[in-house]
């Protein structure tokens, strides 16, 4: 593998469990050796569509086309944003790594598993919690997901708790 | 990681997709630069006591003693086996590397995830079925297991079908 580099495709989101995994990958994977420099990182950003999340006001009414054009300008910024961070998180610690991004609307489950199929990635890094809980009971586990279904390696990263931060 | 060495445990058995899982492991992670020889491959192989699988004569009588050391020694047969076989391809591949070998008792959930704890290992590589279709029926899946119960990284590695060989 060195010789041509590895594609790593590394799942981000705006949890720390997601920061957590790329900065595992880059310190304990792509190191600091000069072979694993030919890697390309292809940081991938699902942005689920607003809708995908019950939005219900007390009234019953459907949410308006203001609400959904809020929730839109957030999940861009948002987007954006994490974008900024991990690829900020890269450079810090080299520069020297290709770094490709990719932002794609759907389900994160589906999104992942078929960029990793298309592009054929040598292997998917994914956080081991990408949602809070009340998305998590909405979206279910997409490390699990991923795991079933995704051909290619899967490496589920776990944040550590602080009473066992040497992990 | 690169100046100490990384500590990786990877869960063996006498399955194909065990022996895909060791072989990504070294091709596309240990890899053949100078720095990642400083790791230690601690390979472990959970021998399962032979009465969790269920043994029923068409009498219905008990597995007899004479019956259990068979299996008994069927199975330290199978640990020795599968040791020198995975053994060999860490030798294959690099004579530099650290390579540990355990057999330990027990259902391989609770083996690898309490071993994975035990020796704070950087991270576990586990075949995505440990198991033949009867023995994963009574055994459950043993990645998705530890990818949920395990504190460290997991990666799990699935076997390619003929039809997508490139991955």
């Amino acid at each position: 593998m060195a010789a041509k580099g590895r594609k790593i495709l590394v799942a981000v989101d705006e949890s720390e469990e997601s920061t957590y995994a790329l900065s595992w990958c880059l310190k304990n994977l792509v190191s600091d050796n000069q072979q694993n420099y030919k890697d390309t990182l292809i940081l991938l950003f699902a942005k689920t569509h607003p809708l995908i999340y019950p939005v219900v006001d007390t009234t019953g009414y459907a949410t308006s086309p203001s609400i959904i054009a809020i929730m839109e300008k957030y999940a861009n910024e948002l987007a954006e944003k994490v974008m900024a961070d991990a690829t900020q998180i890269c450079k810090d610690f080299n520069d020297q790594i290709t770094v490709e991004t990719m932002v794609e609307h759907g389900d994160p489950r589906d999104v992942i598993c078929d960029v990793a199929e298309r592009f054929k990635v040598d292997f998917l890094v994914v956080g081991s919690h990408g949602y809070g809980i009340i998305k998590r009971a909405f979206l279910g586990s997409v490390s699990s997901h991923c795991a079933q279904n995704v051909k290619c390696p899967v490496l589920i990263v776990k944040k550590p708790n602080s009473d066992n931060a040497d992990h």
